[in-house]
């Protein structure tokens, strides 16, 4: 996306830009620094951003002073290029209350003429935050630079994925109060069918249907990539495995080939970042964004468009197999070190410690166990400093786990019920549900993978997985083997009779 | 079976029987009486047995005794009608070694020229079975007194189960073993695939193939019963219900036919003991041994030949199965009230009191649980003074739990796998393992029921189930959402390619 792209669709969203000061537009001083001592040292591509932005959409600053006023700050922006861009200076000194109170963003609205609907906040503290949500105006986070969230404001409501996020209904209660109902006066004790039943009413919440059809297309997408993190010593395996398996997925040899076969799912390849060309392969469908992510344990995975990319490929996969006539969608990944990220992501979400949710992958000993719980507590670090989970999910994500967020959540848009596999599905849902609360309801966790950061995502969203089979293979093994029992929860309420009409033909 | 049969029988099979005396052939003293005061009281039947005995079989007494000779017991059994019937008398004086020393038997068979295969050990002791084993004869406990002894030593090897038990093999640790290389050699991480690589192995070492046949024709048989014991207040549901889910079942709106139809399972529902005339029900296989059993609360369910009966139905029907082509059997139950017999046998083989055991069924409360434990406890005492497990099974068993013993019995002996269901089935499998010993190894357990002696008898018999689905229902519904697992587990072996194939094709 271009410079003019990300200008045009700003220009179509906003009126406004009210824009923090300290750590948004310039660097943050130390504290403690005296208010005559202070220089305005902008951040990197905010000067170019505003001369862009200027005479194009309508700007303010609303900044949180201690002593400073309105004249004040612009006394410091205007040798550092931004003064001169910016129409109001907004000051928490000025106003009489600090962000998170909404004043200096009412102020600046007012000042401008601009409804709270049509501005963009752009901050850099959870506070900024909270002021735009509370003024009714939309926010980004500075997380990852000034010109990264002016892509991420617009791109983050558009496209497949954005789409996606709109349709998202909330669980239909009222289909699953029916269920519950129903489930009261079939023949067999109240209960008496366990989780089976929480699965049954849980489909008609979902589908919102009483009883929720019977799934009779299961499919299985398996989303391929590589992880630069591989090449920092956290897997035995060689990168090129995951080629390698990509093409026994293609070949129908691998795990979740047979697993697919014999519960009657069909099983769809998607490559979105192998770090080798497949394009000979006809069977897969082909989204690579990149070759592989970079090295997470030196720096950022990818970039929030790359991020964005996956996202929107993983929304259009589950939409063309809801078009296809899929009615229930079963997630599954590759990718050699994908447990790495996994972890990072699921330990910056829930904030345990990196060493309570690295676990072993598929097979690794305490040495390299050790080092790789290095490699997940130095990337945490990192994205702690991030608010927006797309920053996080760019920073210790992969490609895979972006596709299957997008996945998730496009499937919760069509109301059409996921499987979720393990650790690495578990990652991508714990994103899934910060960038959309709640999506996580509208998904049946498969399998309780051995990896402890599966067992810390599955608390963390309140989901209790209807197998545990000590599995920690991936490619959607462990959610497969699952579908059985997801399409038995649906057929009893269609098929099973009830005690009244059992008295009535006896 | 008439006496003329049981004589018939037992001339077929021994030549000799060797009588026990104290609790076999008379009551047993008090201890401390002085012999001086001994009186033969014949037990039972045992004067009318030796009757029809005496000519037609060789008869011989061996005893432990104190300080009694052969002639000191034979003054003491004349005048009681017993001794005239005797060949030979040998005690453990005479010898100088008492039972379990095998002194007595070895004497005795020599005075009577009858070699130890041809020769039936009657006792009521332990030691009594021990002294036989050891010196090579078969034996029978007097649990339920002489002439029901005679009777279960000529039917318990004869018959549909007989013959079953003669045919179940040793598990195949060659096939085991070449699952466990196979799988070593498939494309993925060692073990990542956890139990389901278990169920692999065992599923070769039941079938003894490796790879064992994917079972394409799971059929569940679902043995109805009634109990005795629901009049003693231990259910809440009325006695009907049985026949009425029989019906149920026969119309396919039960959770077993919703589950089975899910699954691609045929049901078989087999009346062996409902207390209703199910006669006009075509599709129920009829084979009604008695209209439920007797209240286990108060005296024994049933009687030896009934229990025997039921083994022998449950035998036939996996025979017939398995004739029809049926590569994967099911175990299946309904009965008002079975929890209870379910309860006191795996109390009773378990030797957990019944608190530990008892449960709340399809739904009792605090003060039924009270009294179902106290019913429980009781049945269990009158139990534990038996030795054959087939005894135990008659005092406290039901009619669906042994036919659902010698339903498994018979599909070992097939080499044909069973999924075995809740608290119901895993009660006829703790029966069946000490008929058997070791035919539990050829079971794969379907789901852990709720119920507490579900939980004791998986422990008792070394058993990890494949799902935990807090499902309470039986009829076969956990055990059959289990199959698609277990098919899984057999396909992986049959379709998964090797890492060598891989990289010859890549």
């Amino acid at each position: 996306m271009t410079d003019d792209d990300i200008l045009a669709l700003l220009h179509r969203d906003f009126d406004a830009l009210l824009l923090d000061v300290g750590g948004t537009l310039v660097a943050e001083a130390p504290t403690g620094t005296a208010v005559t001592d202070l220089r305005a040292r902008p951040l990197p591509g905010v000067v170019e951003w505003l001369s862009l932005l200027a005479g194009r959409m309508r700007l303010a600053a609303v900044t949180n002073t201690a002593t400073m006023s309105a004249d004040d700050v612009r006394a410091l922006l205007d040798p550092a290029g931004i003064g001169e861009h910016l129409e109001y200076i907004v000051t928490s000194t000025d106003v009489g209350a600090a962000k998170p109170d909404p004043a200096v963003i009412h102020v600046a609205l007012e000042l401008l003429g601009v409804p709270a609907a049509r501005a963009l906040v752009v901050g850099d503290a959870i506070t900024d935050g909270e002021a735009a949500i509370a003024a009714g105006a939309s926010f980004v986070a500075t997380d990852r630079g000034f010109p990264d969230a002016l892509l991420r404001a617009v791109t983050a409501r558009r496209g497949p994925f954005g789409g996606a996020v709109q349709r998202v209904p909330l669980l239909d209660t009222s289909a699953a109060g029916r269920a519950r109902d129903r489930l009261a006066q079939l023949t067999k004790p109240a209960n008496s069918l366990g989780q089976l039943e929480r699965v049954s009413e849980h489909l008609a919440a979902i589908t919102g249907c009483c009883p929720p059809p019977i799934p009779r297309s299961p499919a299985v997408a398996i989303f391929a990539a590589d992880h630069g993190v591989a090449a920092s010593g956290v897997t035995p395996w060689p990168q090129h495995i995951t080629a390698a398996m990509v093409r026994n997925f293609a070949n129908g040899g691998a795990a979740i080939n047979a697993i697919a076969r014999q519960v009657g799912a069909t099983v769809h390849v998607v490559d979105v970042g192998v770090n080798a060309d497949l394009i000979d392969m006809s069977t897969v469908r082909h989204h690579k964004v990149r070759f592989g992510t970079d090295d997470l344990a030196v720096g950022a995975a990818m970039a929030s468009a790359e991020t964005i990319r996956a996202l929107d490929i993983g929304s259009t996969i589950a939409d063309e197999l809801v078009a296809e006539g899929h009615d229930l969608l079963v997630t599954g990944d590759m990718g050699i070190g994908n447990t790495t990220p996994s972890a990072a992501l699921i330990a910056a979400f829930t904030g345990l410690a990196a060493a309570m949710v690295t676990g072993r992958g598929t097979g690794i000993d305490d040495a390299m166990l050790t080092h790789k719980t290095d490699i997940v507590a130095t990337a945490v670090a990192r994205a702690q400093g991030f608010l927006d989970p797309l920053s996080i999910l760019s920073e210790v994500g992969g490609l895979e786990i972006a596709a299957l967020a997008g996945f998730i959540v496009s499937a919760a848009g069509h109301r059409i019920p996921v499987v979720v596999d393990g650790v690495i599905a578990l990652a991508a849902l714990v994103v899934a549900d910060a960038l959309v609360p709640g999506v996580a309801a509208h998904v049946i966790a498969g399998h309780r993978s051995t990896e402890p950061a599966a067992s810390a995502a599955l608390d963390h969203l309140g989901l209790e997985p209807l197998l545990d089979l000590g599995m920690r293979l991936g490619e959607g093994t462990g959610a497969c083997l699952a579908v059985p029992i997801v399409q038995c929860a649906a057929r009893i309420l269609t098929d099973m009779a009830t005690f009244d009409s059992l008295t009535t033909s006896a």
